[in-house]
């Protein structure tokens, strides 16, 4: 079924190459895909040719693919599908201390000052999009939205949306598309069985996961090439052999791809890791091939050991399906990608401790995380500059330094040699020696960060992936507190009671990932400084043990 | 005594400041110092101003200040004072290949093509003395010289210098300035007691200085700050304690220069270690003095452990002498500037071995070590420049790279202290920990420098030294050689026997000092490698121990 759009608006096309379009019209696409702003395609009349993305709606009919729980047909964005075809994004994103702001426009056009606004709702400060949106772009028309949305609430509850808790206008903002907003206006709603549920439970430092029952590890092995197509085609599979099965699967790159957008749009609040770099540049193959698995392998680390990652579905999927059995991996595909209980959803799953925390303090610890994320966001990337060049200067400078100081005492010895008295020959040896035990120690330079700069390089790479999650999942968490606070505000709102109580399990959520990154984080930086110390104290070890063979060559000189 | 110097040819002023002296004329000189090649005086006509040192002869009177044994006066060139006033020296030193010169020119003028000859002669290679004569001059006349000389020989003996054992012309070569030549064509003479005599043994490896019955050492202690004229002049004053005497004495650096000075004279073919650099500029001032102790230790142990330098008269004079007994001091002083056995005396105390040596063997020695230490001497200058940029790569680079590591996981350590996790307060101390232990080592790279390298530099600036003076050396025994073939070619030289005799007390000096280089030079590199390996091995050491340190403060984490 070809691709279809309706025109929101008239456009009149003012260059070569745009084609005008009138209100209503039904517009064939192209594709979806939105460059800088504009939508590719043919109008009523057959004219082909670009016109602004933010001047249609595009017309969806597949079923399941709506985010509204009511089913409503409308401009809708999807968050699921990531495409960025409907709305304005304002570049400016450091609207955090502009007033918020409450309610929304109801009519369209001469709405300049509007747009001006249109982003300086804190829960909608569009921070982590523009890493993921390169799309975003300017326009003068904007559409309206219909001001009450009639839904169904978790549990079958019905919620009604006043003028005061209303809905983000900001289909960009991550409390939207995550589902969060969804979720505490009531608009939610799933068959959670029990095997769905995930607990949080109070620990001795608030919110935690609660522990899987049956933690279990994955190896992954050194990739081997494998061919299709009768030798056309090749890639590189992965035998995995998870500690609970001792089954190895193999598994493609492009399916631990598949398994992370997954898990992305399955868990909202949930900082899932990172993967590997697709392509690095510049690199020997074999060594790109050995940085991804050493990143395959922290990411698989970070999975197994997150109490609900490594308990969800389609991990458990991919780690166990045979991988022979391609009927059975579809299935299983099938079924991942038709759950229900993605986004909003998810929080449906999430069942909190017993007595509800006291949103001041989550509020509180919430900024305290932020703070410390940006903190330690930025001097991770400061630390990954410094790292990476003293493993520059270790692999060139200091290895030409240790080699020149070794030529250096073989020179001597060469001197040395030219002389023809018999005593001196013990020492010309012992010189010689030197020489070449200082070229060796620059090696040793030279090879080093391999083993102790990388692993640490990688760890902070991971750890980059958890820091640029988390912008969002506070957002989520935030998003949800302001509606909160909103509700209560305006005692009158009947689902008050309700709205406080989902902030109340998107907060415990939030906290317990929390908990669980400072628990992983204080685990891996713990291991990988011991790891780097060790590795540096058995360097200098080297080093000195071949300074020790070198001095007793002049033992006898 | 005015200073007085016979005209030995007319000279016609041509540019103002000028005088005209004519043939036998007695001038009055100013001083004694030419400049680039002219004197300063007062003609018979009573006329002042600048006239060609090298058309004059400069009259003494003192006694025992003369060269030549039969006490003939003459235009003679006094190698003693080091004046450079008599003779011209071509600028080009590169004559080795070209055909030797026998006999003189007996005529002047028109002696162009004889000029280009002048240095030809490989006994009067000007090798080592663009360093020593900065005031080399052209001339365009040339004095003829006596074409024989009558001289008394060594042991009273009657020697004739024929026109094949002729002297050599150019007055600056080494071989006459040393007393080389004088000495092998028995011109030499003076009382020689037995206290005097200097035996060369034969050993194992050849011939060898007799080792010193009562060998000793000196200590050098940390110069002292003196005061003079009522505290209006100061000076630095080092204590110096001999082993054999124990009485500490107070020298100057003056009086080092001073007897340096008296050592160079007294002795032609031992190589007296240089003093360390009068000035360093660019130097802080208690690092130019800690700099020149490390060098005059250099310096004293290679003067105590040389079996003739650490015995001579005027050594143990500045060892020895009361620092409070001027009177004793001046007396000991004016006695070693009076000292007769200087230059070519000095061969007459060397009491050779038995059998002569094989001169063609010793060529072929000789040879050999020039060629080790023209290569010894290049290799130094390289392996010089390495560690010197070592050092400082050391001193900056490396110190700020581990400096900026440890600043590093500091940054990182306090990241982590912005969260609020009390689980994660001992990894923060440890990365802070781990952090300044990184500076630490930074610091220990930065120090490191002065405890290795500075000593192996310091070594080899005093070889720097020996390797320059072996030059004069290596030519004061080729130059002895090339008299002794001369006269083996014309059998009829009745002085054949004793000039080869002579050649081979010279010969065995030389190769005794050679072989004393050999050994001082293995004993000093092995024991400055190691001591570089063990300084090295410490700093390692340290590093580790540094590392360990750190690497436990994880064990609590």
């Amino acid at each position: 079924m070809a691709l279809r759009a309706r025109a929101l608006y008239d456009f009149v096309s003012e260059n070569p190459g745009e084609i005008c379009v009138v209100e209503n019209e039904i517009l064939t696409l192209y594709s979806e895909a939105v460059v800088d702003g504009w939508l590719e395609g043919t109008n009523s009349r057959g004219e082909s040719g670009l016109f602004p993305a933010s001047y249609v709606e595009i017309l969806r009919t597949e079923e399941g693919f709506s985010v509204q729980g009511n089913g409503t047909a409308g401009n809708i964005y999807n968050p699921r599908t990531g495409s960025e075809y409907a709305y304005q994004v304002r570049g400016d994103t450091s609207s955090e201390s502009t007033p918020q702001r409450h309610g929304y426009p109801t009519s369209q056009g001469s709405d300049d000052d509007w747009d001006d606004d249109w982003d300086d709702n804190p829960t909608a400060t569009t921070t982590a999009m523009t890493t993921h949106d390169s799309s975003v772009h300017q326009h003068k028309h904007q559409p309206s939205r219909a001001n009450s949305v009639s839904s169904r609430g978790s549990g079958g509850q019905q919620a009604r949306s006043s003028a005061t808790v209303g809905k983000n206008l900001n289909r960009f903002s991550t409390f939207v598309k995550s589902g969060g907003e969804a979720f505490v206006l009531g608009e939610a709603s799933g068959l959670v069985r029990d095997s769905d549920q995930i607990c949080v439970v109070m620990g001795p430092f608030g919110p935690e996961w609660q522990e899987s029952p049956r933690p279990f590890t994955c190896t992954i092995d050194d990739p081997t090439k494998q061919t299709k197509f009768k030798g056309m085609k090749s890639y590189m599979s992965y035998g995995l052999t998870p500690s609970h099965t001792q089954n190895p699967v193999n598994r493609r790159y492009k399916h631990f791809d598949w398994l992370y957008a997954r898990l992305v749009e399955r868990f909202p609040v949930i900082s899932v890791p990172h993967l590997p770099e697709k392509q690095a540049t510049g690199r020997f193959e074999e060594d790109f091939i050995c940085k991804r698995r050493k990143g395959l392998i922290w990411w698989m680390n970070h999975m197994t050991s997150h109490p609900v990652l490594s308990r969800c579905d389609v991990f458990q999927h991919f780690l166990t399906c045979s991988s022979s059995d391609e009927k059975a991996w579809k299935q299983g595909k099938r079924k991942a990608e038709k759950d229900h209980l993605v986004g909003a959803n998810f929080f449906l799953t999430i069942v909190p401790p017993a007595t509800p925390l006291d949103l001041q303090d989550v509020e509180s610890k919430v900024d305290g995380f932020k703070t410390f994320t940006k903190k330690m966001d930025e001097n991770i990337v400061q630390v990954n500059v410094t790292i990476g060049e003293f493993a520059r200067k270790q692999m060139t400078g200091f290895k030409k330094e240790y080699q020149k100081v070794g030529q250096a005492f073989r020179l001597l010895g060469q001197a040395f040699e030219l002389d023809q008295q018999v005593y001196s020959v013990e020492l010309n040896q012992a010189m010689a020696f030197t020489g070449a035990a200082y070229e060796t120690i620059g090696d040793y330079f030279a090879e080093q960060p391999r083993q102790d700069l990388d692993p640490v390089s990688d760890l902070l790479a991971i750890y980059q992936g958890h820091l640029a999650n988390f912008p969002d999942i506070i957002h989520v968490q935030k998003g949800a507190l302001t509606k909160a606070k909103e509700s209560q505000k305006d005692r009158d709102v009947p689902a008050a009671h309700d709205i406080h109580e989902r902030c109340n399990i998107i907060s415990c959520a939030t906290l317990a990932e929390i908990q669980h990154f400072h628990r992983t984080r204080v685990r891996d930086f713990k291991a990988q400084m011991q790891h780097y110390l060790l590795q540096q104290i058995s360097f200098f070890q080297r080093i000195t043990a071949k300074l020790e063979e070198a001095l007793h060559m002049y033992d006898q000189a």
